[in-house]
């Protein structure tokens, strides 16, 4: 397996495009004239009709889009063509998201010349705004038009919210003798706190595969990589993963677990995996991206919750930022994660680039180096490795620092 | 029933003292010589024994005097005296955390001529730093001798860390004929979370009732007051509530239930609601109290998971820092609580003492002024009102804003 360019783009048969369209009002949007415009809306089509699975938000509060996508594909049997996604709103607790989502599928279909049931269509960004039509409509034959197989970066950036940079991923594997690509793009910053799904993900791939093992892949690995990913504990309306693939690389089709199966799962879990790294990485005003790496679980369920308690904790995470190895905020929150655990038997210690040091053995804080625990947690990616010493299941989780600036991006999100 | 001064000493009977003794290392304390050294330990003591009720923290990692008090409460047949409680150090996660502990008492015990295990002991701050005996064994003889039947806000004060505000809370009330009086006093602002207990209260009575209503009396109220409350999610390995009557007041004692219960329970209430109003508005960084209340629940714990999940929520707390009427965000929060609720039944005001305003009605986010929501929002004292319309359960779960002074006391707690 090796990584490659091109995102979402990468697979074969995969045209992408995106522009600005002005979904967010005028008004608001055109307050600082300097600022260019960037881009709002996208589309995603494949030259062949992909079998598509899908992971959703279990928000119970859900976006009008992710009504109108699960609709979709079960009409049209898990098939999908394209994507129509838009971002800078929601389209979310408004009495007519249900009609102006089924729009947007009806305009991409109609313009693509499709069904529209194999049209999947997503949106972030305002809740409870309601979504102007009008620049859809617009936008729509333009993005038909400009339609291309590098216009991944187009699509990618017009997804983006608060994020700071772009998302992209892209692998390359082999599959009983043919070359298959997987790729995939991300948004996200704020708002997250995946479960059972994920922000908005989109990922397509070449490789031919049947629809049941492509949902347990994803299925599965979205517990190991996106599941165990948190910025701030809040899990949004309009999660959703969708992956599309086109069997465009002409493989043998994957239809029974084994060699396989495992290659395609294992690309997969190398995109989702470093899509996440990404996104908490650009966690809304973040400095650094923390990670906590669970070990001695005796199971892996222990070993996600216990590691997710830990880079959600507030307090952990504002030490974070402050580069301060205030150990028994970690504790704390291995304490009241809801596992077994014993107290006496959990080892922490500090990792990056800049070296490691243990801090807590036996559940006792042991003397350190203040100096170098400092210097080691101003690294701008850190590891917090907490040993359980009670099995064998060990799990990543991603998150990040707690700063100024999420409390600024997030104390008037909306002008 | 009527509030009156006082706080733990509000109570016939109840001597408190408070003085600084150097619990922190001197050469950290000593680093601003102009800042005047606030009270770092106190003691408390009852003219005759108390029967003792207490709740403490569910982290199971927990502090060695949390350990310690409830051994000592078993041995004793919970019945108390005094209370030593210090501040600085949390005497959690330490080799010799128990030692220390028990040291504590003993001193105490030695000093006041009772039995040890009738002593409660409490630490509160920083977790993880061995605590230094030298200061406690100084400051026994001292506080013993500074007792005082006035000594509440020495002792409040004590129990203080980034507290900006002394917490203390009094009543008065009448059982069968007797003037009885129920006080109390708390500290905490940050690692708010509590959970079947709280943060570090003591609470006095004269009135006599018997062991198991007090403990039913405290369970409950606990239960829609410190357990409604959080200020960053992070559950305290220290937490505990410490409610001792003396009988001083000399009812006939409470030891069934009825009105005379009933009307303990309402004064047990007043006080501990209180006080938690007060934790809650002081919350690290906070600039505002924001309650969120929740009614037309289906039960009780749906009432109390709703309210906490949007009081808990960052992204929730940042919008009320920011005066942002996002509305979006307090549904999001309710969608993602482990609740079951229809969306589409959600009903969402804003109350403070500028008006009101209604914000979204079944599930759908109406139009609203901005202006006018903008206005209510800016008061120090807002409340988040959701009716779920399913059923006629209620409550009022307590929090505060997320404020860059938040991240800034967090960022390097310690030093």
């Amino acid at each position: 397996m090796k990584t490659i360019n091109g995102g979402v783009c990468a697979a074969k048969g995969f045209k992408a495009s995106g522009i600005y369209c002005g979904i967010k009002m005028p008004s608001i949007d055109n307050q600082n004239p300097d600022k260019p415009h960037k881009n709002d809306i996208c589309m995603l089509k494949s030259d062949m009709v992909c079998t598509t699975a899908a992971v959703y938000t279990q928000n119970k509060v859900k976006g009008a889009p992710i009504t109108v996508t699960k609709a979709n594909l079960e009409k049209s049997g898990n098939k999908a063509i394209a994507v129509i996604a838009n971002s800078k709103n929601a389209n979310t607790c408004n009495a007519d998201g249900i009609e102006k989502a089924e729009k947007m599928c009806e305009l991409t279909a109609n313009e693509l010349n499709i069904p529209k049931e194999q049209v999947v269509v997503a949106s972030t960004g305002v809740i409870g705004l309601v979504l102007p039509i009008e620049p859809v409509e617009k936008a729509v034959p333009i993005l038909a038009e400009k339609l291309d197989y590098n216009g991944n970066k187009e699509a990618a950036s017009a997804i983006m919210t608060t994020d700071t940079v772009m998302k992209e991923y892209a692998v390359e594997f082999e599959i009983g003798g043919r070359i298959c690509h997987l790729g995939g793009m991300a948004k996200g910053s704020g708002m997250i706190h995946p479960n059972m799904a994920t922000t908005l993900n989109f990922i397509t791939t070449d490789c031919a595969i049947s629809y049941a093992l492509l949902q347990k892949a994803l299925s599965d690995v979205v517990q190991v990589t996106y599941n165990c990913l948190s910025v701030d504990g809040d899990t949004s309306t309009n999660d959703m993963v969708c992956l599309m693939a086109n069997g465009m690389a002409e493989n043998k089709i994957i239809d029974c677990p084994g060699e396989e199966y495992e290659t395609f799962k294992a690309a997969l879990y190398e995109v989702m995996a470093n899509l996440t790294r990404m996104l908490a990485k650009d966690g809304e005003g973040a400095t650094k991206l923390v990670m906590c790496e669970v070990n001695g679980a005796k199971d892996e369920a222990t070993a996600v919750t216990c590691a997710k308690s830990v880079i959600c904790s507030p307090l952990v995470k504002t030490a974070m930022f402050g580069a301060d190895a205030n150990c028994g905020r970690i504790l704390g929150a291995i304490g009241y994660a809801d596992i077994e655990i014993d107290p006496l038997k959990i080892d922490v210690s500090y990792v990056s680039s800049k070296g490691s040091i243990d801090v807590c053995k036996g559940g006792y804080v042991i003397e350190f180096s203040e100096e170098k625990a400092k210097e080691i947690l101003l690294d701008d990616e850190v590891t917090i490795k907490v040993n359980l010493n009670a099995g064998k299941y060990g799990i990543t989780a991603y998150g990040c620092d707690l700063t100024y600036d999420y409390v600024k991006i997030n104390g008037d999100y909306r002008s």
